[in-house]
């Protein structure tokens, strides 16, 4: 079917951060990461209604930004301060399933207290990045009519800050976490029934991110399965689920409806997202893409997981 | 659809055990064990013509036959010999998802040297449950003219008989091994390229279960990927990917053809009976179901990944 855009608009809250990532195809250094640059990106290819709030440092190359701008992301909120960006030193393992964080130095981001302008608190869809809940519910105070409120989080919060987080979820509709992310909250291993418990603390709906095995989506009507596509040239995890937060909301935004089939739809545009950054390190997946390729890889997917209904 | 059921024989050739079962669930004895149990049960629901060739020893309860004969299995090839039945004790961790073997007590499986019945040789489909692979070759060379022969292994096979695999692979229709066994295998870590260097190896379809990631397809004509139900009780995965195997091959039986669309739903029959499985303590998931218990999960498991296309 074509779909009428609606292109309500998206405000991004999350990090802006320099990587160093090490691992099978050698160190990388000073790379664009933070969760902020990947979801505006994913985000960008589906509505041209994308704000990002975030900090960077006197170190972070202004051209970052002007991409960014260039793709039509208002960067109106990207605060430039004395001192150093958010920088994240990472080494994966040779099979890249797993990673190690090396260092992690916060530089302007440890003094990260978002206010918005008068325009970022009118978006319509916010999605709040991983960081620390207590800025998550300080932000989402600020928004005044919020359609759709979606937020990350991520082990670290959910240890020492249990209970500001929980007051965020009470303000979120849909809560998008890791596998391990969610059984930890859940204290459930199951991952049904994780989210069952995830879904009294408030969320409407949660969305289970699972790497390669792909992503569910948990809410009252039931729940859906987006499948990974099968990549065979994969460089860079960093970043992922992300990506598919940005596809995800980007393509509500689009839409401009949360009815449960666009829910379905924007989960395998999550996932088509996710596939592209895991390609190339850093953003470079999300860079140059366009309608015709992201429409290919959606039907990609739906050619992996079609099968003819039966009568036995 | 409606399919024509086309009922080819299915051969199956495994094993056939009592387990020991420790976990959260406290400790189970004597369980009904074994590749075959399952395989058998699994396909029984989908064609009439099942045969087991498999091995017991004089203490395995005579109720375990009578049963499979019950549900139309041809049992004439379950061979009970004096010693004692295939053993197997194991203890799974609190959340299910990994197990230690405790012990493995092969009894009279140590000498199990399938010879094949005249009625046996004339199968068109042939399932080599996860057995030494000098007795699978052994086994497809006594099957006359079969139509389709897949095969399971395990990590122990390829670490210590792979010459003797890889003869078996170049008679195999289709390889069903798990993510660690296929990487084993492939001495590759990505599924896709590992699935590309096993299809090299003789077998035209490679089917990678992965639990409660469901499980992958690779094939000259591309992928497909059969979720997991996300199932709310989990009791005893012990069997759910030789239950998958069951359904896959059950499904194919009755189908009787190997196209793309046929081979896509098996997949999907495959899961299905694999969730079935994990619900309950040894083959008790597969007692007892009916082909409309089948069709609703059948059906759950296309609204599990329906969606919509869009075009951009």
């Amino acid at each position: 079917m074509h779909t009428r855009s609606a292109h309500r608009s998206l405000l991004v809250v999350g990090s802006v951060a320099l990587d160093d990532i090490d691992g099978p195809f050698g160190m990388h250094r000073d790379l664009l990461g933070g969760s902020a640059s990947f979801i505006a990106r994913a985000a960008s290819y589906f509505t041209r209604q994308v704000a990002v709030v975030a900090v960077v440092g006197d170190d972070f190359p202004a051209r970052h930004v002007d991409e960014l701008a260039e793709r039509g992301v208002d960067v109106s909120g990207i605060e430039r301060r004395p001192g150093e960006t958010f920088h994240w030193v990472g080494k994966y393992a040779d099979n890249l399933a797993t990673r190690e964080t090396i260092d992690t130095r916060l530089g302007v981001f440890a003094e990260f207290a978002p206010k918005l302008e008068a325009h970022h608190r009118k978006a319509e869809l916010v999605l709040l990045g991983n960081i620390d809940p207590a800025l998550q519910l300080d932000v989402v105070r600020q928004v005044e009519r919020p359609m759709l409120v979606a937020a990350d989080t991520m082990n670290l919060w959910i240890s020492i800050k249990r209970d500001d987080l929980v007051s965020v979820l009470r303000k979120v509709h849909t809560l998008m976490l890791n596998d391990e992310e969610a059984r930890q909250l859940a204290e459930e291993h199951n991952l049904r029934n994780a989210a069952a418990k995830i879904l009294k603390m408030g969320p409407t709906s949660v969305v289970i991110k699972r790497g390669d095995a792909g992503a569910l989506l948990f809410h009252g009507g039931g729940s859906f399965a987006a499948p990974a596509l099968p990549l065979a040239d994969v460089r860079d995890p960093t970043g992922a689920g992300d990506s598919f937060a940005g596809g995800f909301l980007g393509y509500l935004a689009y839409a401009g409806n949360f009815e449960p089939e666009t829910i379905r739809t924007a989960m395998i545009m999550g996932s088509v997202m996710g596939s592209f950054a895991v390609e190339k390190f850093s953003v470079d997946g999300l860079r140059d893409l366009s309608a015709e390729r992201i429409q290919q890889r959606f039907d990609e997917m739906a050619e992996l997981v079609r099968f003819e209904g039966v009568r036995l």
